[in-house]
């Protein structure tokens, strides 16, 4: 892992302006064929995550790079991982006044620049640099080459949701995908876990209705509420949705579990089965107040992206999907962002930096050379 | 004139980021088809200076707006004009802090934001926009074209210098062009221009020297140093070149006056009579001191953009041109933005940002519909 010193802030030129950051990355020059042959740059972009060593033989473009010949190197995006402005993440999260320089546009103009300077100090100007990235950084990569067409000449933006913004794509999308991955695994499955959510509601209410749910599911402390064993619920369908591996399969695991036992008539003794088959390495099922959640989220750079420009509506209704009613509402997300950052969302800002609508006419004209790779079974797929 | 609530900061989303302010923009409807046709948007960006209602009958791209049946936008520029966040130019040109927000990159996401906002209102969303400008206006609409493809389908940019940074241009290019318009009106206008450095400076060291240029140059006050002489006549020779209008063509009318009296043997007589003839209705030549040109400097928009991200590495050096020899110093220039604004310009920052050196290839792949209009004579065509 290297360093490179960033500037903090990109577009304004004001009294702080001219501070700096240290930002990770890795380099690989194992296979590159040199600067002075045509050899490409495949520059792996960084999303809502630390980056690691070991992506260099993991990544599917890197399994390309020998082919090639290809320079590799992965630049981790700004306040995530190690490359925190303001030294720590403690200090980094701060509030909104330190939070201020984390955007999408500050992470594509720190790749540009690193990208450049690299070049530079490589005496690697002529090499065609090709971005690559998946999920938040699959957007990233997508966007680097509108953006920054004179730097990058191609990209590859596997499982990224570039029009899961404004009213672009319904905003059931995401539910929809996850509930139909469940519907395929097991129509009986899906069907239990979308007649549970009212289940749960009701026996929390009953005398010890809510003891009897902590060992039902074997909850790390006692329930103090149905929302904390309902959002833990909703968050492991999700999970096992998103990062469906189809080797190990997760969601056929989770549904088989559900649905093996005969005679086994409680549906919410059936969740449990489920939740235990995917649990994991966790000895207990760990459940979070209100408080623990904001807490969580207040360090967590994706809330604070998404509540400032990356607002993504997704909300689960209607028949089509299994999970509780949860409309997107954009006056309750807000109270939820000025609650944790004291910043009102910008809704529509995505589309007009990146577009969407038109994004097809646009793609035609300009965005030639960028592959999305989309995985049906991925929610996010949408959006993709 | 209209006002739009525009947002302050695009880029950042800290404390003070949602503050907005009022830019002005004017819309003309007289030749527009309307939203349901496919009746173009004419969108003139306007660049260092205040916009004008007029501009809708005198600009070239208006002659054609009948026969395009297109709506006609001019967007004036943030901080120029009456577009000044903090209510007053007082206040906004205060000091680096209120300043920060002075940028290509937030100009250009005024427009994105404006002309989204606009088409919306008119239910015009299909509508297809055009930008326009010359200058730092034509580098703003060719820029506009390529950062936001998605909300402008071309862009006609007029002696926009976006070369003229880093060192893709040479440096010499801006004296030269203009020393080849003296040249191409007079051969021995030329020369005695070139030849007046030295004899000005000379005698202004003798004995009365500054009171007799004072009198031969009809100067507003007493001259206290010869670096006000020769600075004001340069900006004269730039100014008169930048915009020579081919109609009253004020290169050749100086010229002809000092060409003029073939008895004159004082070269310095000869200049002082081409100056009297170009100096429209002053009746006297203006001179500053430094301490006067510096304040001048700290409330001009675009000493503040120079002093950041538009460093425009411009030198008269070399036999192909007439001006006392002035090299690009990067470390001089650095210390006069340190000492107006406190700032350290980022000299490479433009042409990582919308790319330079490989522009032809991108605009092969990306910039279609950028058409750049260049007059040779103009001294920036030399980076346009």
């Amino acid at each position: 892992m290297r360093n490179y010193t960033q500037t903090l802030d990109h577009f304004n030129f004001g009294t702080n302006s001219y501070d700096t950051f240290l930002q990770r990355y890795a380099i690989s020059f194992k296979y590159w064929g040199g600067a002075n042959t045509s050899s490409p740059i495949f520059v792996s972009l960084g999303g809502k995550g630390e980056i690691f060593i070991n992506e260099f033989s993991t990544s599917f473009v890197i399994t390309k790079a020998p082919h090639f010949k290809s320079l590799l190197v992965i630049i981790e995006h700004r306040y995530y991982g190690e490359s925190n402005p303001f030294g720590s993440k403690e200090e980094a999260y701060k509030n909104s006044s330190t939070l201020q320089y984390l955007s999408s546009e500050q992470a594509l103009a720190d790749c540009a620049q690193l990208i450049t300077d690299l070049k530079k100090n490589l005496s690697a100007e002529n090499s065609p640099v090709i971005a690559v990235g998946g999920s938040y950084g699959g957007m990233l990569a997508a966007w680097l080459r509108l953006k920054y067409p004179h730097i990058t000449i191609g990209a590859l933006a596997s499982s990224a949701p570039i029009l899961y913004f404004d009213d672009i794509t319904p905003h059931n999308g995401y539910c929809n995908v996850i509930s139909r991955d469940f519907r395929e695994s097991s129509e009986s499955c899906y069907r239990t876990i979308k007649n549970s959510w009212h289940q749960i509601r009701k026996t929390a209410t009953q005398h010890e209705g809510l003891t009897a749910l902590s060992q039902m599911f074997n909850t790390c402390r006692p329930l103090t509420s149905a929302k904390e064993l309902v959002d833990e619920l909703e968050y492991i369908y999700f999970v096992n949705a998103q990062f469906n591996d189809p080797l190990t399969n997760p969601v056929n695991k989770l549904c088989e579990a559900i649905d093996k036992d005969p005679h086994e008539i409680d549906p919410l003794r059936r969740i449990a089965s489920g939740v235990k088959a995917t649990n994991g390495f966790s000895k207990c099922l760990k459940v979070f107040s209100v408080e623990e959640e904001n807490e969580s989220d207040r360090l967590s750079g994706w809330s604070w992206q998404s509540c400032t420009e990356m607002v993504m509506p997704i909300e689960c209704m209607g028949n089509e999907q299994m999970f509780e009613a949860y409309p997107f509402n954009f006056t309750d997300y807000t109270s939820w962002c000025k609650a944790l950052f004291n910043v009102v969302p910008r809704p529509h800002w995505i589309t007009t930096e990146y577009g969407g609508r038109n994004i097809k006419e646009v793609l035609k004209d300009f965005g030639s050379n960028i592959i999305f790779s989309n995985g049906l079974r991925d929610p996010y797929s949408s959006g993709g």
